[in-house]
């Protein structure tokens, strides 16, 4: 990794601890409840860049210091917002684009160990999956601060936990917990507090292990594909890249590792 | 509000009584079910538009009288509309659409207190939110009558349950009750009976003290619009929305209600 | 049915069986776990060609001979493939899409009576519901044999269990069983392996007794077409579809038996 002055810019607010293939990422606000601030937010970007571009990263968990995963956006830097006017607000727009985490390659999994309300809970959803304690709150606390459904919100809830469902989170703003959550389809699993970032890490391990990159990655891109297009393109879509696949080395050695009953030993992401 | 001759006719076809900001509606044919007619429409719809209008309403449930919530369209209507031809059924329409409910810049509420079958389904999917007693039955019941999913229900409810349990739900139109309506995300409460009306009315009377109905307006305009429409569009026009947001005065006085920890004091919603 | 030599080619690769207005579909490769071959497809399309315009089927189950429902491409098969060049792959592909069960006018239903892997989970997709045992092993397997989200389950499968449940299964290609299959919406009922195929013909007995056959078919079509379309598209075609409804003899039957408290009798389903 780089070193260069820029790259470690604000280093202490997202932590970073490499666990074999898996990247473990710590927003690390803890007095704050990890509130999202754009410096923070600067930092966690560059490290999925990292991540990203590191041939020895397979896999990213992305959890809270402290209490809280992250309470929302802070409100020292809403403030600052809400007294400029818009031109200002435009021009303040960070240079990544804040659904950045939507187009990781490879998998990012949140261990939400308290608080994801607002844009804490959009950035747990940006994750592909989402293990949570019993006790966490999640929320989206929008329409009780007079704000709207951002960032995307209003397009993803709903396709993970089904309209009535979502409608009734973003209207209330009421806050769940883990049980209701995984029931509903937006987190996946319910840990107990001291095994969760245990949990996330083995699970995002496995996929290290045993799921070729390049496969994780262009399901990745399919389904969020597919979540806009219709069923004819998306076979058709699929049928060019299962061709493709099979002249992949990934495909030999996942057919050989079967036969021969062993973990596969997959290339990693090529860079783009 | 008005008290013109055509604003009360059929007036007792839908009761209405407010509970602080909140109107409760009551389907009100008992003795048929609730069953649907194009005057009971007329009159809902009347009502609905007027709790629009009406600043000091800023939710509404609505329910039925008696054992039902609503058994379907009623078949008197039915027999008199397919013994007529085509173009008599299509100047038989009325006026507004049928989908008005899906419109609303309020949130609506359904309180099912017993059977939703077929249209009456249809009508309870057209609200945000569903309660409903553990015992009361839901159905879409089209196709065991020869008929197809009416009015946008093919749409909505595998948008609600899911393609699988949709496809069951409309194939076999077989009756299910609140908890498997809950497990599936067709209800989002389940309450005893005696507790189902006041239940609902509670929780809108928390969307009336506690979300700003301007979000409330916006936000259900672009869930509807999101199901529509991909990532990247919803996510711009979310971000237009945001910085508009920042600008409206519910914004300020939403941050400022959190910080003084009291419950914040919005405005009505704008006519447009 | 006719009897020429071609249409019994490979004819106990896939054994169909008559229950009343049902037909029972066992593919059957069970020292194989009935892992699927271009042989077994051809036999299985076939099958359902003459289901389709035979006007005593009413509905289709499907499951598997022996232990499993269909452990994915028969290795074989996959192996000659990726030996051959790009172009050659082209060659191999059927006559019929892949995807053909989709565009069945009859129900068909999926009785998963053990492991449903790769493939084997797209067939069972490709069902309007799925039945299965508590034991039965549902996988997506696709990522851990470097391969991708083949013939359109990046776009089925969050569909039906959400957004986030399918990457998950997508990502892991873990293994789920019954229950859990059951509480994310990918089946529709878990019963014990000796009910399970009597329970699915059942239900389709059901269908076939209590269901327009004309209704059916226009339903499976709106909620296909509903998922690629828009809300207004979507009401705008059922309004057509309902008038034409109103004057099908279907809709008379269907509210003559509800009034007379008897089964319908609906016609067959006309052929195209």
């Amino acid at each position: 990794m780089s070193t260069s002055q820029e790259d470690n810019a604000g280093a202490d607010l997202v932590l970073a601890e490499r666990h074999g293939a898996v990247l473990l990422l710590t927003l690390n606000r803890p007095d704050r409840l990890n509130a999202w601030t754009f410096a923070l937010e600067e930092r966690y970007f560059q490290l999925l860049d990292q991540a990203e571009a590191d041939p020895e990263v397979r896999a990213v968990v992305v959890t809270g210091a402290g209490r809280g995963f992250c309470a929302g956006a802070d409100l020292s830097d809403l403030q600052m917002v809400s007294s400029l006017d818009k031109t200002d607000v435009e021009l303040a727009a960070p240079a990544r684009p804040r659904e950045r985490p939507l187009s990781m390659r490879k998998p990012l999994i949140a261990a939400i160990n308290g608080a994801a309300v607002g844009l804490g809970l959009i950035e747990a959803l940006y994750c592909d999956l989402r293990f949570s304690t019993p006790d966490a709150k999640l929320g989206t606390a929008f329409a009780q601060r007079g704000l709207i459904a951002e960032y995307g919100i209003a397009w993803l809830l709903p396709r993970m936990v089904g309209q009535s469902r979502a409608l009734d989170l973003l209207l209330s703003g009421r806050l769940i917990q883990g049980q209701e959550a995984l029931a509903m389809g937006l987190v996946n699993r319910v840990v107990e507090p001291e095994e969760l970032v245990k949990a996330a890490i083995a699970y995002a391990a496995d996929l290290a292990a045993l799921s070729s990159p390049n496969s994780m990655s262009l399901i990745k891109d399919q389904v969020f594909r597919a979540m806009d297009s219709d069923l004819p393109s998306a076979i058709a879509h699929a049928e060019g890249l299962m061709i493709e696949s099979f002249v992949h080395p990934d495909a030999a050695e996942g057919v050989m590792g079967f036969l021969e009953r062993r973990p596969p030993n997959f290339q990693p992401l090529a860079l783009t």
